[in-house]
């Protein structure tokens, strides 16, 4: 019989392309590239920054692809989506890919990635943020959302690092 | 001719049921208060705690409330809404709270309230908490909720001063 | 003590601008009518056609309105809509439409009513349609949408009689 | 340069577990394993019933599957999903389970099915139904949704066929 083992989904969250800056890019693609090098999944936003240089990451090292974007239409994605779901429910889609992750890093990031953090966190998912990368990512990394201090935002150094901790976690 | 002009619509957010506090409780029922007396609708996500108590400050004081909650049945809304919208769509509801808001008021609060507060900065509401209510309202209250510093969380002593600061903006 | 009973909320669906018929505009503006002269709270998608009608009926006679609009921002909604809930998830917001209705009148329409009449009828509501309206709710008037048969399609020759059959099933 | 090639992607509707027929269970899983060898990926509301056959039936034949759940939680995924996408918005997660299809196919199926048809018939998606599976896939097959009559909903002799069509199409 056959019995199908999902693999891990890894959510990769941050700038989109308005405002990413070459640091989080870089350290975004090397996010995509240690997601597809463990084996597992990554699950995005589906558009540009961040979300864009982690497929690309992800592609390049024989990884599989998910973006799950805002509109209705598939062209909005960016060419390194395995899979594409067109939610058509705008910035809420900031729930699914938070709520459809295992775990979920965050690479800079303004609030849409806060938000995305905020269901993470609610969600209690495992989230761990690349330190220097910027953005919300550096501004909420070793800390807790709120008073409650059930979900521990971390840290990691690098993306290696990043998704390091999160296999040993979810083993 | 008959031109309707729709009244303002003020956002409460805050503590849920499990987690609220008396004084945040007590601070909700003023801000309801407040929005009836100034003729303004009172939105929230219709549940319990803060929007419940806010909810009933509105009913004792002739004003109107709508409540927009996560659940497909009317049944749980709480009994001081006049108008129950049931979206059905869990927690994303919060995304629908805050777009319906010309202006949102924070009372204490977890991450799903800083999840609102989220959506209020990047559709760049107006955006008020009471101090000493506790919760995400006093964590984030006088800060920027990313490093584009767009939107202040604005600070107000009590539920008095933050209606008029917003009243004196939407004028 | 204040106890609040939340008033009926009866929603309204139908042909949007683009389609929109006289005939249909004209008994959308009698269901908006009837509505508010039973005293219930009249629900819609907020935008043109039917919409604005009905809403446009309901204003005249003293009624409340709510428009459940797919975007993110107040300005897509009618004039005549009192509150104004922006949902930003675009046509999804069809299914929050006919959830927040204890009842539902069709006049005229095209897919997206039916997708309305569709999640209605899984939600078991009460459903009229204006007999002689035009579109999905002459196609669908008097039948069953599956083959479980849970939920007539009812018709009704006026928006007198469909407000007076929802009303005594509602009592 | 890599440059992604996105593959298809189609999605199969039909009875939920409740309802599922054997005639329908046999030929969901034909039309998963068609889906697989066409090199096409199976989109699906990940549930029982019609949902769970197809992706068996592309899981054993060496396709990819992806089920966008209504829930929050992996957990309610059938056990053939790759991919599994965790809404958390209910129902309306019928309107993504559309959107995110270049084609479909339903097999038998009750209301919540012919509302998918529906999100495909206004989207203009490419759609076909399984003749003799039942429910609302015989009910509307070869008819159109509404009087715009923009989008036909062709009948299929099988599952064969159905993949053929839609492959013949979308080249």
């Amino acid at each position: 019989m056959l019995r199908c083992v999902r693999k891990k989904q890894i959510a990769v969250i941050g700038y989109n392309k308005d405002r990413c800056t070459d640091i989080a890019s870089k350290a975004a693609y090397e996010v995509g590239k240690e997601i597809a090098r463990a084996g597992a999944v990554l699950v995005c936003g589906g558009l540009g920054g961040v979300m864009e240089s982690a497929c690309k990451g992800a592609k390049e090292n024989g990884g599989t692809t998910v973006g799950i974007i805002p509109q209705e239409e598939f062209s909005f994605a960016n060419q390194y989506c395995d899979i594409v779901v067109c939610t058509g429910i705008g910035y809420a889609r900031d729930f699914i890919v938070a709520s459809s992750a295992d775990a979920i890093v965050a690479v800079g990031g303004g609030v849409g990635t806060l938000i995305e953090l905020g269901v993470g966190y609610m969600t209690k998912k495992f989230i761990v943020v690349i330190a220097g990368s910027g953005g919300v990512a550096d501004m909420y990394g070793g800390k807790f959302l709120d008073d409650r201090q059930c979900v521990p935002i971390r840290l990691a150094k690098d993306a290696r690092m990043a998704i390091q901790i999160i296999l040993a976690e979810n083993k």
